[in-house]
């Protein structure tokens, strides 16, 4: 089926309204939808938290009668199943509406399809496809979880033109400038969680907040520590949810910590370490849509060696300052190029004087 | 004084003229001509190589009498002295144009203003400064020479987005893509002179020519080899013009390259390497423009501590290799941001799947 320049003009406002979500539907995903007659937009709606109304609930009221024979567009599948709130596919079938047009089917593979399947056998006409690629990336951290139980997992990280991180004392406040933290801060609000290391705690006593942007709500902050060896005044544990991940119980510190809003999960792995993949599906199975890194050296190179990094974010500021200093990724030494973790490059531009690069990890078949 | 839009016009197909000679003109400057009436362009030149007329004669040559009360458009000051040509100044003066507008006036200080001069007294309007950034750029080696004695250094890497040049053993065929090499071929093509080190000849065996697009002149190639260590096996000896430039005489290893176009140049500094300022004076009295080097980590290094470098040429492959991998720049530990080595950026863009990434030095007051 061919869509209409209409359609697309419909499907591309319910991806915005979706995006309105971007930083509180987790662990819904975002989603926006459009009740329209021809040019004529007869309602709007989006999901704005986890709890409250679908998307389409909102668009059908402020549609109201005039929803009858009318099209939706809605971004995501409408749901079939009784959740916190009735069925959408029902409420869009009760309403009347005569064309109901998604950008992408329920990435729940359980579910994908079922709220189709129950328009179609009421009549409606039912299309698909609309606009999917750019619903899909609105939603990747959403359809992560749902096909691969694992949270979509984006490694920022700031460095100079020659890879460095920090100086070898440890300096590295700045290597980059305001636009490139604030850009980064964006980021962090739209991640349902941001994951650190015991190292960057030490050396830098990060709060990994959101601060310079708007956001409703914090993302949880992780903390990989397999000794459980961080100090109870860091300033991470500032009453927002910390959840330290460690690799040997320690009670005492566990005890230190009492009442401060931290949760621990002991995950070892069979060397002693936390096991970073099993991490990555007890962050799914808590809801986690889109998991923001932000470690150094070490744990960078762990997360990467043990496959567990979808997308690099990397600001770099134009300046070098050797090979005495800190590098990006503590990988094993390499005999063939054939070796090097290769990315996809999605989008590069400046912010403020430093680089954005942004690109996806390649994956072996 | 304003400019009108056809001034714009015809500069700017001025400097395209002069940008024909990109690649021939050297040691010369790339200079382009116009001779317009209104919108009507009666004549066109440029100039083409060392010994052949200027810019203006052809394009004088091209308006014949119409020349009588136009304009000329010239992106450099026409020349003033008797050299293998007779003044252009006296030329569009015997030509009787009406008025000349020129971009910039000569670089070199003891002559800037003498062709204007020469135009001026002779009751012709003369205008200055018309697209004067974009002629400046054109020339920014030839302007280099003139005004700081030592030629524009354009060093150019290719690096791992980690920052790596090569692995720990060497390999590094090939981390960027072919459109980066080829692209590299594009900027060793405009230079003058191309500069590398020992240690990447000895890794390498690099003929350092210009094979990926066309270009009628090799540029020098220069070998900074202090100890005169280079096998007369080279690939680099391939019967163009080479420069070896020693810390320490080897009457052997000289009797070994004679009759191969091999000149050698004794520049010892007080460390027994080679003293690089010194040797950026003495290309430039050789008639070098833009040196465009391409190094590795040791030689990059010192050019970069010892000041010798203006530009940043870096294609970025999107991969990571690891720290154990080779860097690009052999710089000492620093204890203070302020100490980096910072750049202004000019131009940034994907070439195939690489980043090309431009920048420039700043210079401390």
């Amino acid at each position: 089926m061919a869509f209409s320049a209409l359609d697309h003009q419909h499907m591309a406002r319910a991806l915005q309204l979706a995006e309105r979500g971007l930083t509180t539907t987790s662990p819904n995903p975002r989603v926006g939808c459009v009740i329209a007659r021809d040019d004529q937009r007869l309602g709007e709606g989006w999901h704005q938290r986890a709890g409250q109304a679908h998307a389409e609930v909102y668009a059908l009221r402020a549609a109201g009668d005039r929803a009858r024979g009318a099209t939706a567009y809605v971004t995501l599948e409408p749901c079939a199943h009784h959740g916190r709130t009735p069925p959408c596919a029902d409420a869009l079938i009760a309403a009347g509406v005569a064309r109901v047009v998604v950008a992408m089917t329920d990435p729940n593979p359980l579910v994908a399809g079922q709220g189709l399947d129950r328009i179609v056998h009421a009549g409606i006409v039912a299309e698909v496809g609309l606009l999917g690629d750019e619903a899909h990336e609105l939603n990747i951290g959403f359809v992560s979880r749902m096909t691969r139980a694992r949270p979509w997992v984006r490694l920022k990280a700031a460095s100079t033109l020659d890879g460095k991180t920090a100086l070898a004392n440890g300096i590295s406040q700045w290597i980059t400038g305001p636009a490139a933290r604030t850009d980064g801060h964006r980021w962090r609000a739209r991640a349902c969680a941001i994951l650190t290391g015991f190292g960057t705690v030490r050396a830098d006593d990060p709060q990994l907040t959101v601060r310079d942007v708007p956001c409703d709500r914090q993302p949880l902050r992780v903390l990989v520590d397999a000794r459980f060896e961080v100090s109870p005044t860091a300033r991470l544990f500032n009453g927002d949810p910390v959840l330290v991940v460690i690799a040997e119980p320690n009670p005492e510190k566990a005890a230190a910590l009492a009442g401060r809003n931290v949760d621990t999960l002991l995950l070892p792995n069979a060397h002693g370490k936390v096991d970073l993949p099993l991490l990555l599906t007890a962050l799914a199975s808590r809801g986690i849509n889109e998991l923001h890194v932000e470690a150094g050296f070490k744990l960078n190179g762990s997360l990467l060696r043990e496959g567990c990094v979808d997308e690099l974010l990397l600001y770099t500021a134009p300046m070098l300052v050797g090979d005495a200093a800190q590098g990006l990724f503590n990988l094993p030494e390499l005999s063939t190029l054939t070796q090097a973790h290769r990315l996809t490059w999605r989008d590069i531009r400046q912010v403020g004087n430093d680089t954005r690069w942004i690109g996806r990890f390649q994956r072996g078949g």
